[in-house]
């Protein structure tokens, strides 16, 4: 049976690196695709970052593959991730045999909660001189995610980073939370303040395997870990919710080198395999991870990781291969 | 004349480093030293992490030199921040020749705000459910820091990191505060968001010279270079008020070498040049910075960067150079 995958390319890098995720996903497996806008360039259209059919395209599908927007970023990301219902941003990093990389032992995934903390954003300005966030913690988001986070891990444990001995009340119940999900499960863990994890992470990103960490500390934390593994151009990622679920490259629309034809797919590609392992394709999308290993090891390179290729020979590079 | 020093060894490898510093200290000038208790220690016995005898000692001393605390460590380090009235916590993380760096060309300072954030910390249980944390900014403390770093860079711009894409009216009002009091002084800016900032730091860390940013982030991110420099060991610290000051290492009470006497006293010395320049004593602060630069370069060197010296060998071989 065909299923639909919504699209939106958005800007900039995002409507290079799609097209090649696409062809991907047409090779391994029996998708059709509805492409939809969303960014910078509808919005100075129309005046909306994030037009109303393209919400409820994704609030209709099963599965959504994002690029990226520019300045509207957070107007278009912040609320697809709430129209897909995630509650966990799963962000993988790891180095690839045969690209530079700081730390070419780094293999992290990190758990990111998706709803809450200051992203769930209650400002306000109160006086002349004094602003204020309203940063929200809750239990059952806390659990929802470490009940993932104990699936997800198999029979493994996993690290929860926090800042709960300055953020005690809401680290503290997020903490708390998630140590007494996996306990009442029998999974092992350990815990890490988020700044300690920062050092520890360069010092040696061998000791951890998967993160649970609040929203904040899983945007930085794994932004980081992405410098330590190459760069941004590397890493994919999936909001999961209990239905649906957006896939996206954590890397931006790249504006120095978009429209010169040498963005890095990978990223994109690799949230494609993603969705295809969300939609239960296991097998495609490990035929797409695999191609993505080999292309990295002795394929061509763009020039992010020193290569002089363009986006398309990657894309040709990759289909050959599957 | 003599000056007095309010010194706080505090718990574990703050009990070896301390003496250190002391000894440069009195090495170089002409300072008494009064010496107060805080930490686990003085908790298990009082009750009381932070005495109130520490507390007014700091307050009425010029500089306070402070090494660690562990459990306690925010129950004390905190308020004695707001003791002194600091607000600015500068963090320079550099790394040495001769120290094994993952990047070597890190030379980096961060000036940190030191007063508010999700640091000012009023946090609510609002249900059984629900916890919430009130992030505080102003627009005096955010012009109180950027008038600081235009003084600090002498003439050079610094960069401004932040999360305003997210939390757009609290880090909202910091950038533009920062950005405004820079403006009126003619002192170049550029801004970075605190995630890419983490990324590009890994990548490229010779871009960055003195940032600037938000108490929670001036938190991860420094701890984010002292793992690029080669570990907390190095890292000094100075929380500076319009009238005091208090000096500390970065690193805390490291209670895996506790009590063996291998704990590396390079941050507490560094930090202990700090105060010599904050006193007026550029000259002192100099040969203690040059005599550690000496014996990180081809000196006795302990564990923490991989050799088998003690701090007493590191302790002799700068005062050797003094
Ligand atoms: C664009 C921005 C709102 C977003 C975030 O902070 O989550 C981005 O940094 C990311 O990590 O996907
Ligand atoms: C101990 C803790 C409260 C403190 C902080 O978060 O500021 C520490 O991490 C630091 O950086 O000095």
């Amino acid at each position: 049976m065909t299923e639909t995958i919504t699209v939106i390319p958005g800007d900039g890098i995002g409507r290079e690196v799609v097209p090649v995720a696409i062809s991907v996903l047409d090779t391994v497996g029996d998708f059709e695709f509805e492409e939809y806008d969303a960014g910078d360039a509808v919005y100075e259209e129309t005046g909306e970052a994030l037009p109303a059919e393209t919400r409820q395209a994704v609030a209709e599908s099963d599965a959504t593959l994002f690029g990226a927007a520019g300045e509207t970023a957070a107007d278009v990301i912040l609320p697809l991730r709430s129209t897909v219902e995630s509650f966990v941003n799963v962000r993988p990093a790891r180095a690839y045999p045969g690209v530079d990389a700081l730390r070419p032992e780094t293999d992290i995934v990190f758990l990111r909660e998706n709803t809450e903390g200051v992203y769930a954003g209650h400002e306000d300005r109160l006086s002349e001189d004094l602003s204020t966030l309203t940063r929200v913690v809750t239990d059952s988001a806390s659990r929802r995610l470490a009940e993932f986070a104990c699936e997800y891990v198999e029979g493994e444990g996993f690290t929860v980073a926090h800042k709960a001995n300055v953020m005690r009340e809401t680290d503290g119940r997020f903490r708390e939370a998630v140590l007494d999900v996996a306990e009442e499960r029998g999974v092992p863990t350990e815990e890490v303040l988020m700044d300690a994890f920062a050092t520890q992470v360069c010092l040696d990103p061998a000791q951890y395997d998967v993160v649970v960490c609040p929203n904040l500390a899983g945007d930085v934390l794994s932004d980081l870990a992405a410098g330590l593994v190459g760069g941004l151009g590397l890493l994919p990622s999936a909001n999961i919710g209990e239905e649906r679920a957006l896939f996206e490259p954590v890397h931006g629309t790249a504006p120095d080198i978009a429209g010169e034809g040498v963005a890095n797919p990978v990223a994109t590609v690799s949230s494609a395999a993603m969705c295809c392992e969300f939609l239960g394709h296991d097998e495609a999308a490990e035929r797409v991870r695999q191609a993505v290993l080999e292309v990295l090891a002795d394929g061509p390179r763009t020039p992010d990781l020193g290569g002089e290729a363009t986006t398309e020979d990657v894309e040709r590079a990759l289909l050959d291969r599957l």
